[in-house]
Order: structure tokens, then C-alpha cells, then sequence
């Protein structure tokens, strides 16, 4: 059998883990993007609105979208920020500090699972394969010749 | 510093992929969607409508929206299935064929890129890991202790 692109198998394993992530929130009402906006907000000091757009790797549309639903789930609050009145920090309320909790176990639970299952050695490969692929991509080298 | 979970790892360097992709494909006034949906279609016995969604890794919906875009740039034609007359098979015109081949170009360029840097003994290990993060998703067994 011909083996599969690096590009599908990168496409396809990250969207089984999301198929897996979003099954596993639905048993709590709850989706994938939820608990991953949950996970990018700080628990004790908040953080800024524009901070979580670049950290979550989402567009501006899908991000306001997302708050807007976390608010009227009363996950969410918005609070004008202390030291820049023009900003807004997002805080968790106390609902969405236990929301997030779950949704940090599920991802620690996840990630264990795979680390018991591949080993030291293989994981370390993992990971620095991954950075060259990155690098690649960053050089920007790929299709200028 | 902390490394990042496998997750992550799998979400953002797709993240970077498509953006690469879609960098390239904007220099021909295209996407990667329309590259992605030109590489599923069989260049010579054309591709049932029904067969892309699951090829794809697309929802009805997306890739219905996909498929319009395609048939309004004549890239694809939709003809009858000569053998079953209710359902509609995917043909690409002759300037499908030449995009779906300059498609096919940029994605070998990229994963032979991959492929000198990375070296075949991690590339090898890669393609396990992937394999067993799969399996570990297939299998249900994460979220059920």
C-alpha cells in the first residue's frame, strides 16, 4: 500500500482527535472550541480579548463568535481592563473555572494515554520531527525553486 | 520550557500547512480546498459526488459549497453515472486536469521536502507514532476510565 502524504496525516489525525474531543464535550453540552477558549483564558488574572485570537489560532469572526456564545452560557465574563480602560480582559466565572477544569483533564488524559502507549524514545522523534516540519514551513523555502 | 501537548502539536502544524497551502494557491487565484477537491477527483473515470465528502474529510454542506465554486471556475462538469442514472459522477475539464496537476506538484514538493530533511528512519518512526495515535482514537479507550 502506498503510504499517505505527511500533509493527510497530519489533516486527518488532527481531525479524528477533534471528532474525539467534540464527542467527548457533548456528553457535558459542551464542543470542542468551548473548552479550548476555556483552557487559553487565565484562571486568576484574565486575559486580554485581543491575546486570545493569536493564541487559540483562530480568525477574528470565528473568536468573537466563540465569546459570544461562552457569555450567554455565563462562562465568560468581559471587564474593561484596569490599566488599559480602551481594552477588555476576559475573565472565567466561577461555572467557567469548572468547565475548564474538566476540559484540562480531558486533554491531560488524552495526551497521557498517547505517552504511555508510545514511549520516551518514539515521543522524542515526535516532537523534533514535527519542529523540522515547522522550520520547513517557516523558511518558506518549499516552493521557491 | 513546558513542552506542548501532542494535541497541539497536531492542530498548529496543520494550522501552518493550510496557510503554506492556501499562501501557494492564492498565487494562481486559487485554494487549498479547490487543490484538495481536484486531487480526490479521478482525472480519467471521474469521482461519484457521493465518494468526495468521506474522501475529503468534508461535511455535506462545505463541500457542496466547494463543488459550486469549482463548477462556476469550469474546473469540474457533473454528468449522470452512466451506470446509475440517480446518481451524478465529478468529471474535471481540461483546465481541472491542468490545476488538479499543479495541485499535485506543490504537495510533492512539500512532503519530499519533508522527506530529505526528516531522513527515512524518522520519517519511519513518524508514521508509527501517527499509526498508534490513530488506534488510540479508534479504539474509545481514552475517555472511558
Amino acid at each position: 500500500m502506498e503510504k499517505k502524504t505527511i500533509d493527510h496525516l497530519l489533516r486527518s489525525t488532527w481531525q479524528a482527535i477533534a471528532r474525539m474531543y467534540n464527542e467527548e464535550a457533548s456528553k457535558y453540552d459542551s464542543t470542542m472550541a468551548t473548552g479550548f477558549a476555556l483552557l487559553s483564558i487565565d484562571p486568576k488574572k484574565g486575559t486580554p480579548s485581543t491575546a486570545l485570537g493569536p493564541k487559540m489560532g483562530m480568525e477574528a469572526t470565528s473568536l468573537s463568535r466563540t465569546l459570544k456564545s461562552l457569555e450567554e452560557k455565563k462562562l465568560i465574563e468581559r471587564k474593561p481592563n484596569p490599566i488599559d480602560g480602551r481594552s477588555v480582559l476576559i475573565y472565567l466565572t466561577d461555572r467557567g473555572k469548572v468547565n475548564r477544569d474538566a476540559s484540562r483533564v480531558a486533554v491531560l488524559k488524552f495526551n497521557q494515554a498517547i505517552k504511555d502507549e508510545i514511549g520516551e524514545e518514539s515521543l522524542e522523534n515526535f516532537h523534533n520531527t514535527i519542529e523540522k516540519i515547522n522550520h520547513l514551513i517557516k523558511n518558506k523555502k518549499i516552493f521557491s525553486f
